[in-house]
């Protein structure tokens, strides 16, 4: 029986379709065209091929080769800030686990504009559908099209034609920002990441619009893109930025990571937090919770973008629709970074 | 090209060998046996298949199908406890990519004794070998085995017949318990993991046999294995110990999630660290440095845990070896949460 084992690809081939359409058969018949439909049940009929979980049958044809394949997600994720990640690729296996796919991670770091390695793999494997977290071009995502549906996770463009699931980066910075402001501080300093994420363009765009709605003036060096999402960088940024003759009094930071080393490095300053500098984070990581003093941050709902991601995904599956969004709200939780002082 | 491709499956189906046994013709055709070597050449010329690493002539052959097939190593990581993995998955990508391997990683949680879907993911994905860190029993190996070579990493046990890369856990608790002891601490508890894993076993012991020879009596309250690596529950549990009557002065912990909240409950109690209470952490996590206090730990090489086991696995797939296993060092890191007071 395992030798003879006849594959979702064998049949595939045989009735010249995707394998995603072999698959759509078997789990949602009603969703496929009836001479499609013929093509591929004459495919699997003439390789002898039994659907295990629709033919009760199964069992007593000894001779006849069996299938027990689950269509299979690849959920792409970068190699750093896996913090961040974790709660995602929970939500992720949680709405694969219940549409009874099978989902696998990649860690592969990802050329943005092609990566022939991360599309080999995608084919070699037989994927039916791609989860893409990384900063990857148009380009890059149509390459992939061509061989599954994907779906964009996070960072994202609006202008592209793909599906995606994120937040409202504008919104969310400028709100973070006027809270800032509502706690007195009028000399914010903005700990962005690369310009190079959509993410950060528009976080940026909502931090000037929030400061320049209240009349404010921040020098062009309190606003700094760091390289990646490590603290050890975020510290000697912090650091440097407090050292200055003219120093900022506060931080927005578009990361708890940052969040972190502006509160320790305030430290080697002896400024106290809340009371000489204050911080706002992002992401509402572990970690924010476990700083001390705990990190005023913008929560990500991160393990129903995963969930949500999936969603997407399936319904790609099922159907090639019209790309769809789907933008989740964030919140600001207040602990004690900040402080309205009277 | 793409409808017509021959994958290694087709190869090794049409051979009656095991498609890593086609993979290893293909990258290490000297370690073949001779007869293996021409069963299987006779399979690809009669598939039409071309291999296009070694066939530079296959451009040409327009007609002919092509293969370009990476095997592909299967890296199974438990769901909790991201920021100690992290590191270890960075690892064997490393040594992947050195050796030219594919690398995914399952996150789908593992019951002990055996799981019909993950094997039916092994089989399905056509794995070549498979790096378990999950606490899994023999059973559940000898399961794995039957598909393909599988290796340990950090959770092993000494007594099967499985290939391991971990670190001597008895002596490293034994050697932070005997630090705690020198800088004056006699009331030291410990905050252990799960008793189903050997490595809380180990510990445990190397504890215990610390305490014991610097004759210490320890109550046994004092000796809590809290159910997964969480920070909560790790909270409550040491603001519990500190609310007792005859409280601990000090804290090993095998995580250093377990020792941020040792020194966050600690400070609930308006106990200074480390001049009120010393704490040990497990790990050298990230958090171990932006915690304030920053944490003294045991550091595991968890980078080279992950390129080790994956250089285990290489020699099983290349040669079905005896069992090896690797132990590596671990050091005592000394940083803010303990001193040696005069």
């Amino acid at each position: 029986m395992g030798k003879n084992k006849v594959t979702l690809n064998d049949v595939a081939k045989a009735a010249g379709v995707s394998s995603s359409t072999v698959s759509r058969v078997l789990n949602h018949r009603s969703l496929v065209k009836s001479d499609t439909l013929k093509q591929i049940e004459d495919a699997m009929n003439s390789l002898g091929y039994i659907h295990k979980n629709t033919n009760t049958e199964a069992d007593s044809h000894d001779n006849a080769a069996v299938i027990d394949e689950s269509p299979l997600i690849l959920l792409s994720i970068p190699s750093n800030n896996y913090q961040f990640y974790h709660e995602i690729i929970s939500g992720t296996y949680e709405a694969a686990r219940v549409h009874g796919y099978y989902l696998i991670t990649s860690q592969l770091a990802l050329d943005p504009d092609s990566d022939p390695v991360f599309c080999s793999l995608v084919r070699q494997m037989n994927v039916t559908g791609v989860i893409m977290l990384n900063n990857v071009s148009e380009k890059f995502l149509n390459e992939i099209q061509a061989i599954c549906p994907v779906v964009q996770c996070c960072e994202h463009n609006d202008n592209t034609a793909f599906s995606y699931v994120g937040i409202d980066d504008y919104a969310a910075a400028r709100n973070a920002t006027d809270y800032l402001i509502s706690c007195g501080c009028r000399k914010i300093a903005f700990l962005n990441g690369p310009l190079s994420y959509m993410y950060a363009q528009k976080r940026r765009l909502g931090f000037l619009d929030s400061i320049k709605t209240a009349n404010l003036t921040i020098p062009e060096n309190w606003i700094v893109s760091i390289g990646e999402i490590d603290y050890d960088m975020a510290f000697s940024t912090c650091y440097r930025l407090l050292s200055l003759e003219n120093a900022p009094k506060a931080f927005f930071a578009v990361s708890d990571i940052f969040a972190i080393a502006a509160i320790n490095a305030a430290e080697q300053f002896n400024l106290r937090v809340p009371e000489d500098i204050m911080v706002v984070g992002f992401d509402n990581l572990e970690v924010s919770r476990m700083a001390h003093p705990a990190i005023t941050t913008v929560s990500q709902p991160r393990r129903q973008m995963g969930y949500s991601a999936f969603e997407l995904l399936y319904n790609h599956i099922l159907s090639p629709d019209t790309p769809t969004s789907i933008i989740l709200n964030t919140e600001l939780i207040v602990r004690n970074t900040t402080a309205r002082f009277l």
